[in-house]
C-alpha cells in the first residue's frame, strides 16, 4: 500500500524524490531563492551524520575550529586557479554598516585561501606540523537551480585542512580521508561506493589531484559523494607557507583538503527510499525504534513503558507515538519517515501475550512473545535491517555497472538503462568531451588499480592509459 | 609563578583577557576585518557548551533546524521595529553569480524574519502548535570594535523561535528559556547571575519584552549573557501567522525568541581566569585531565596507561601529554589552557608508591597513594572544583554588589570600583539616560520581584517604579 502523497519511483524519479522530501518533512523550500530550510527531521539527519563522522576525524587526529564566513576578493583571488574556478558563482558582499565596503568580501565557496592565510602566520617549525583541521559550516555558491540537499547556493558540509611537512605525509592524509569517507559511506549509511581519482577536466579547481567517491542512485544516476585533495605546495606558495624543516631550511608545507555535503541526505532517499517514503539505516536513523500503542488497557500502557525503558537503557533511540492520531496514521507516518523499527503494543495481541515488530526495509511484520528478550531481538534486527539495505544497495551497484569496449556500447547502455560504464580512455581531454555527448555522460573516476579492459581508448581507439568509470551526474 | 606571556590580571584587565585568549590558544584575529578564527582550544569549548545546552533545549521539547543564512530586504523590513534596529549594522550581498541582484539580501543579524515566514507558511491550526524550533549558527553584525569572544562581526550563538496558541504558553516559554539559561550558567559554567527584565530602552528591537541575564566580570564589569523574548501577536501580524483555534477561529500566533551566544567563551574567561592563563569548570572543560609521567621508566609508563584507562573508562575526558616537551613546559601548558586537574606520575613519586595531582583552581598540590581510587577522587576532585568556582564568582558578585539611595552613592560607587548598583528608578528614559552619564552606566535589569528601597527615583526623587540592577557593560 504505497503512500499516496508520493509518486510512484518508477513513474517519474524526480517528482518521487520531491515528494519524499516533503512527506518525511525533510525540507522545505524558503523565500530566499535558491536556499532550502532543513526542517527538523531533516536537520536531525545532519546532526546523526556529523556526530559520527566527527568522530571518526577526531579518531583520526583531526581538531575542529571555525574560519570567518567572508573573505576579502585579494584573499582569495592569491591563488589563481581556484578563484578562476569559484569566480562566477561566489557571492559578494559590498555594504555593510550603511556604508559602500573598500573591498569586495566574498561568502566563502571553500575556505582554502583562509585557511592558508592562517596557517601561513601560525606554521614555523617541523615541530608545528602537521596541523589537521576541519570546520563544520555552510559554503554559498550561486547555483541556478535547486534541489533540496542536491544543489542549492547555500549547503552545509565539512572541510578538512591539513598542512604537512612532507610530501608523503600530505599524500597519506589525502587517500587517508578518502578511505574515511568511503568506510562512512559503507558502515553508516549502508551506501557502497566507488573510489578512484578525478580525471584533470573533473579535479578540484588548484589541487594537484583529487579523489573522490562515487555513489549509484537509484535510478542509475551517480552521485559525487565525497573529495579529498592533494595540493602539493601550490597554496603555501601563493599565501607563503614556510617551515623550517629538520636541517633548519625554509620549506613550503604540503596541503590537503577534503569534503563532504549534505548531498549524503540525497544519497541516503536515493538509494534506499522506495515508494512509501524514506528508509534509513538504523545506524544513522535519529529515530531507530518506534513503539506504537493500539488501545490504552493497563496492559498496553506498562507493556509500552517497560519496552521503552528496556530499550533506552540500552542505548537504542525510541520514542512512543502517544499522539492522538490512528494508529493507522502513526504506522503511516513512521514509515513516510524511515524510521527502520515499529513495534505495535495492541489490545489483542496481548491477550496471546504477543507484540508485533515490523521492519521498515521489507515491510515485513514479526510476533513475538512480549517475553522474549526484546532489546536482543532489536539489536539483532537493526543489524540485520542495516547488513540488508547495504547489500541490497551493493547488489544494485553491480546490476547496473558495465564494461563497455566500444563507444557502440557505451550509447547502448545509456540509452537502455543509465549506470556506472567502466571503458578504457587515452587520457585526453578531447575523447572526455565527446563522451559528453553520449547523453551528458561524463568521467566518475579512474580506476587506478585496475588494467584498461582492451587497451585501446573507447573513443578513439589510440593507447588507453586509464581504466575508466563513466555516468551520468546529478 | 605567573606566566611570562600573561599581563597580570590587576594590572591591566583588558591586556590580560587578550593575553589569555592568545596564550591558551583560544582565538586569533583573522585578515577578515572584525571577524576572529576560533582556534581549536577555542572551538572545543564551544563544542562543549553545544553538547550540554542543546540536551536542555531537546529535554524541554525543542526540536533544531536550520534557516537559510541570507535575508532578501523585503522580508526583513516587514517588522518595521526589527528592521529600524538593525539596518545599522546589517551586511549587504548584492552581487552574485557575477551579476547584479535585483534586491538586497542581508546576511543573518538574527533570524526572526525567516522563522516567522517559515511559520505562516506551515502553522494552519491549533494542533500543529506548539512549534519550538533552534537553530545553532552564526550572524553577521557590522560592529566596529572588536573584542574575542565579545564583539565581532561574525559571532556564533543559538537562537531558538517559538510559536504558540496562548499568550500565556508564550509568556511560560519566554520565562522558561530564561531558566534553562540561568540554570546552565550556573551549574555548567559556574557563573552565577542576576536574572530581570530589560527595561524599554535595552530591550530587543520587536520584542514586547526582553528578559536577561547578567553576570559580572571580575573587574566589576557586567557582561549581558542571554535574552528570551516574548513578541506577543506582532511578528504574526507582520508576516500572518494566523492558525484555526479550538473555536475555529482564525487567530494570530504568539511567538517567542531567546539566545546565547559565544560570549559564554569570554564569561568564562573573565569570571574564572588568573594571572596563569584559563581555569575551566570541569563540567565544561573539553579535557578535564591530563596525565603527565615524568620519566620513561616501566613504572611510570604502566602507572600512567592504568590511571588512563581507568578515569577514560569512567567517562572522564582525559589525556596524556606524551610529547617531547619538559615536564615544566607540560604543566605550565595544561595550567594556561585551564585543564582542571592534572596528575603527574614521576619515578621519584613512585618509589613511595605514590602520585601528584594538581587542582588548577587553588594550584594545591596533592600526594596521594598510587592504590587509591584514583577514579573516585578525581569525581569528587572535579565536584569540589566545580562547586569553588561557583561559590568563589558567588561571593565576588555578592562583595561588588552595592545598594545606592542617592545619585551621589552611585557615583562614589562607580567611580571607586564598578559592579552591581541596586537603586530606585521612577521608569523614565530621562533619568535613564543621565545614570549613562555616570562612567556609562546602564540599567542591567528591572527587579520585578524586589520592592524599591526607599521608594524614589535615585536620580529625579519622584515615586519609583522599579528596583534596577545598575552597572558598566561590555
Amino acid at each position: 500500500m504505497a503512500n499516496k502523497a508520493i509518486t510512484s519511483r518508477d513513474v517519474d524519479f524526480a517528482k518521487w524524490y520531491t515528494d519524499v522530501v516533503t512527506a518525511a518533512k525533510l525540507a522545505s523550500y524558503s523565500n530566499v531563492k535558491g536556499c532550502v530550510i532543513f526542517e527538523p527531521n531533516g536537520w536531525a539527519i545532519w546532526e546523526r551524520i556529523q556526530q559520527e563522522m566527527d568522530k571518526m576525524f577526531k579518531k583520526t587526529g583531526h581538531r575542529n575550529v571555525a574560519m570567518p564566513m567572508l573573505i576579502p576578493e585579494s584573499l582569495i583571488n592569491k591563488e589563481g586557479e581556484l578563484i578562476e574556478g569559484f569566480a562566477p558563482e561566489v557571492a559578494w558582499v559590498t555594504e555593510g554598516g550603511q556604508k559602500k565596503l573598500e573591498e569586495r568580501l566574498c561568502i566563502r565557496p571553500t575556505s582554502e585561501s583562509l585557511f592558508s592565510d592562517y596557517y601561513s602566520s601560525v606554521v614555523k617549525s617541523y615541530r608545528d606540523l602537521p596541523m589537521k583541521y576541519n570546520q563544520w559550516c555552510s559554503v554559498m555558491r550561486w547555483e541556478k537551480e535547486t534541489r533540496p540537499f542536491l544543489r542549492s547556493r547555500e549547503f552545509f558540509w565539512q572541510e578538512g585542512h591539513t598542512v604537512h611537512a612532507t610530501k608523503e605525509e600530505a599524500e597519506e592524509e589525502t587517500i587517508g580521508m578518502l578511505n574515511v569517507y568511503k568506510t562512512f559511506f559503507e558502515d553508516y549509511l549502508a551506501v557502497p561506493v566507488v573510489a578512484g581519482l578525478k580525471t584533470e577536466k573533473e579535479k578540484f579547481a588548484g589541487a594537484e589531484y583529487t579523489y573522490t567517491i562515487e555513489a549509484l542512485m537509484h535510478n542509475g544516476i551517480a552521485l559525487q559523494s565525497g573529495t579529498s585533495h592533494y595540493f602539493g605546495q601550490k597554496f603555501a606558495k601563493a599565501y607563503d607557507i614556510k617551515f623550517l624543516n629538520k636541517n633548519n631550511e625554509l620549506e613550503y608545507c604540503y596541503q590537503t583538503s577534503w569534503g563532504v555535503s549534505n548531498r549524503m541526505i540525497g544519497a541516503l532517499i536515493m538509494v534506499h527510499g522506495d515508494d512509501n517514503g524514506l528508509v534509513l539505516p538504523p545506524k544513522i536513523a535519529p529515530k531507530q525504534v518506534v513503539i506504537i500503542p493500539i488501545g490504552d488497557t493497563e496492559n498496553v500502557i506498562n507493556t509500552v513503558d517497560a519496552i521503552y525503558n528496556d530499550l533506552e537503557k540500552a542505548g537504542v533511540s525510541v520514542y512512543v507515538d502517544n499522539t492522538e492520531k490512528s494508529p493507522g496514521f502513526k504506522f503511516a507516518e513512521a514509515e513516510v519517515n524511515g524510521v527502520p523499527v515499529r513495534i505495535e503494543v495492541g489490545k489483542r495481541d496481548l491477550e496471546n501475550n504477543n507484540i508485533t515488530v515490523a521492519r521498515r526495509d521489507t515491510s515485513e511484520k514479526m510476533v513475538i512473545s512480549k517475553d522474549s528478550d526484546i532489546v536482543n531481538y532489536v539489536t539483532d534486527l537493526m543489524n540485520d535491517i542495516q547488513n540488508n539495505l547495504y547489500n541490497k544497495a551493493k547488489k544494485h551497484l553491480e546490476s547496473l555497472t558495465f564494461e563497455a569496449r566500444t563507444k557502440e556500447e557505451v550509447e547502448k547502455i545509456m540509452n537502455e538503462h543509465p549506470g556506472f560504464v567502466k571503458a578504457d580512455w587515452c587520457g585526453d581531454l578531447e575523447c572526455e568531451l565527446k563522451m559528453k555527448e553520449i547523453k551528458g555522460t561524463k568521467s566518475r573516476c579512474i580506476l587506478e588499480h585496475e588494467k584498461p579492459l582492451t587497451g585501446k581508448c573507447v573513443m578513439c581507439g589510440k593507447e588507453a592509459k586509464h581504466l575508466v568509470v563513466w555516468g551520468i551526474q546529478y
